[in-house]
């Protein structure tokens, strides 16, 4: 039994949703409540968010169920009543959830989440779907602005060791292939989702052998048909001649180097040399992968000051999100027993009320803008983005496959403004609010301030 | 069955320690190879590096075994001889590490991790070695800053649900309870590891009921031992004014109110001023609570400008180390065969050889200095850190419990010179490295260079 058996969905939780619930219960309050979740703000260069981690969560609700082993930990905490340990053994969510699909984008301030159920069950998940949901849609998005950034070249995820825990390795890998990636080193993300995994050799492969050129036709012995040699341990130009030294006895034997990678040194000068040596010595398509401390920013300075770049392989920036390593993300109740309802702390705004979001097409079907809406008004012309995804607890279609949600990220990516694709925009996405939305949000802000402010105090 | 329980060691690899492998032993190469696990350089404000994550580490080498699922996955790649699947269906590791134990305090530069074995079983765990260390190092270094900043303060962890996925939640919680911290809200790491849990009530408790008045006394029946009140909802004067109500009711009946919550707003200024309204309503003994984007800086920050803090709930930023959210590590190969290797790419330095860290210690007994050696040197007066504790695969006693642990760090901790301890340090704590790993190095070097870099090229 490893440490990851351990985890099951319902203690994804902190401990408070546990308390509030057990006080709903006593209350009697057991009334539809629903929660938006949604980002306040766009961090580092972000222009936009690409939703991810929905197909995961659609899988994780219907097992927050409470087995033995948790609520006799949860007993064994002698803060909760039999009543409400009674109700958790019995306990599964019934709610509806509506969601942005995975692969398309949305903005700030939108809800591309909101759960609507009895309120304790709506509480209870708050914990895992934040935890679930930022982590996939922080990837993609990063992932996505490498993807611009790449022009047209191949990306891998080589983030494996670096990210924070196996959880995160493995949603990274899958985040960042349906957000444009086209492999990973990644075997465990592979084989769980089938994603093409790639990887050659280490420095410690080189290093190990009494010289590189050893290490570089030991390699070609195991690897005849699929042979990329690591060519910075010591020396990049002279490793790019030995290398070439190796392309010419495989053309003898009827096999083709497939490649090189760089890892270290000035990339620009160096992809130029080693792109310069393969094509005067005759071998014009060796491709030239490089690796090391990649993100959107060195990848577009990079093709910028003419490097020679096949493949992109990308590791831990991307894969913790480095610039801008959390979303100011938010799980609010936004409605009560059918009573809009809010919070006044400073600077923390949420848009009361069930909502739908919208979006407008222009005449070449580009994204024009969106509209947040109250769910039950009707807005012209307008996509609807939030579908139902889940009744009484129950997921209402198949997964969707990994390549179908890719598909849709490129096609909607496509149809973002070029100005917002870019790694540093100074544009922003229109996102306007309804003005019936915008009514009942100022009402309901002006009655809790008379009711909860301007009561005389005792 | 949930995506965790697919988790397996054996698979959290890069697909190039499997090519790496299969090339091995097609070589016949099976000698001794010694790897070392160190971090380059001193990421943010960072001064020293707390070890965590050994324990887990120990417990998942044993279990890093091919089943029949991951063999067929690995198969299905078409990329594998069947010679090498055979090798991975009895594969276990037969090695030797050695480690810096848990709690203890490091440097740059210095191995706090040495994995000796033949080298395809040294090199196949080379993906998981970084990926278990890398993150609970980095979350209980960030977090022995909060506990340094907090000036003796409580610290709870709030930071699961923006932490990157389950894995890194579960491992924050466990990281930063053992670098000072009193709990977590992670009820799932209170399970595991029996951290004590904490935690009250949300906004959405809040704005359920008709009014605060309304909720703080529902909350206070569910749990009249240990009332907690949030109370920035709609303004935190006004609610600080309707604890106090409650906070007299409860007192009428024999109960004290325990504490307050304030979670946004200037926390200096609002601070102060709930202590003035619950001292002079005659409850000097409320606990003031705060959170909301707190770190290292924050809580400082707060401290010096006179704030009234009991309690810091310290979330995403400890839990995802955000201005840090990396550590540039690396696990490299320092020894094959008994022949020291190094790489020579440029900005990237690796000792190589077997190596043992020596702590020197002054008369008061703090931390002078360290110095790196080589294993079999004699470092006089030095108290060597690297234990072993696994030899032929097998862990070389009971795993520690976590509140040793956590003892070992406070008292070493202490014993950090107060000038490193400080959030903005401008000192740097001296690390030496002895003369006969720097002669080695520099032979090593040079012998490389001339057979890699002098040597005639076809």
């Amino acid at each position: 039994m490893n440490l990851w058996q351990e985890y099951t969905p319902e203690l994804v939780t902190d401990l408070y949703e546990f308390t509030m619930a057990q006080s709903y219960l006593q209350e009697g309050m057991d009334r539809l409540a629903t929660f938006s979740l949604f980002i306040r703000s766009y961090p580092g260069d972000r222009t936009c968010f690409v939703s991810a981690g929905l197909e995961h969560l659609l899988e994780l609700i219907p097992q927050f169920r409470f087995s033995g082993e948790s609520l006799e930990y949860l007993a064994s905490l002698n803060r909760f009543s039999r009543q409400f340990l009674r109700y958790l053994e019995n306990f599964r969510f019934t709610g509806t959830v509506r969601g942005i699909p995975e692969g398309r984008l949305f903005f700030k301030e939108e809800p591309f989440l909101e759960v609507t159920a009895p309120i304790t069950e709506a509480q209870l998940i708050e914990t895992l779907v934040i935890n679930v949901l930022q982590l996939e849609t922080l990837i993609a998005s990063k992932a996505a602005r490498c993807f611009q950034a790449a022009r047209g070249r191949s990306l891998i995820d080589f983030s494996l060791r670096r990210t924070h825990g196996v959880d995160a390795g493995v949603k990274v890998a899958r985040a960042s292939y349906l957000a444009g990636f086209d492999g990973t080193s990644n075997v465990l993300a592979g084989k769980l989702y089938n994603i093409p995994v790639v990887g050659t050799m280490a420095h410690s492969y080189i290093t190990s052998f009494p010289s590189e050129l050893d290490s570089f036709y030991a390699f070609e012995r195991a690897f005849p048909q699929s042979t990329v040699l690591l060519i910075d341990t010591y020396d990049t130009v002279h490793g790019a001649e030995k290398a070439l030294e190796v392309a010419r006895k495989m053309r003898e034997e009827g096999l083709e180097l497939r490649g090189v990678r760089l890892d270290s040194g000035d990339l620009v000068q160096l992809s130029r040399k080693v792109r310069e040596i393969f094509r005067e010595g005759g071998f014009p398509q060796v491709k030239i992968l490089v690796s090391g401390s990649l993100d959107e920013y060195t990848i577009e300075e990079l093709l910028d000051d003419g490097a020679e770049v096949d493949v992109f392989a990308v590791g831990t920036r991307m894969g913790v999100s480095a610039d801008a390593p959390y979303f100011d993300i938010a799980y609010k109740l936004v409605e009560y027993d059918g009573r809009p309802v809010l919070k006044l702390s400073s600077g923390k705004k949420t848009w009361v009320g069930r909502k739908q979001v919208y979006r407008h097409w222009d005449e070449q079907g580009r994204m024009k803008g969106d509209t947040v809406a109250l769910l039950e008004e009707e807005v012209a012309g307008g996509e609807p983005l939030l579908e139902t995804v889940m009744e009484d607890g129950k997921p209402l279609r198949e997964p969707e496959s990994l390549n179908t949600i890719r598909e849709r990220f490129q096609e909607e990516w496509a149809r973002l403004p070029r100005e917002l694709r870019q790694t540093r925009s100074r544009s922003s996405y229109p996102v306007t609010i309804s003005s019936s939305l915008m009514q009942l949000e100022e009402r309901t802000a002006q009655e809790k301030k008379k009711t909860e402010l301007d009561a005389p105090m005792s």
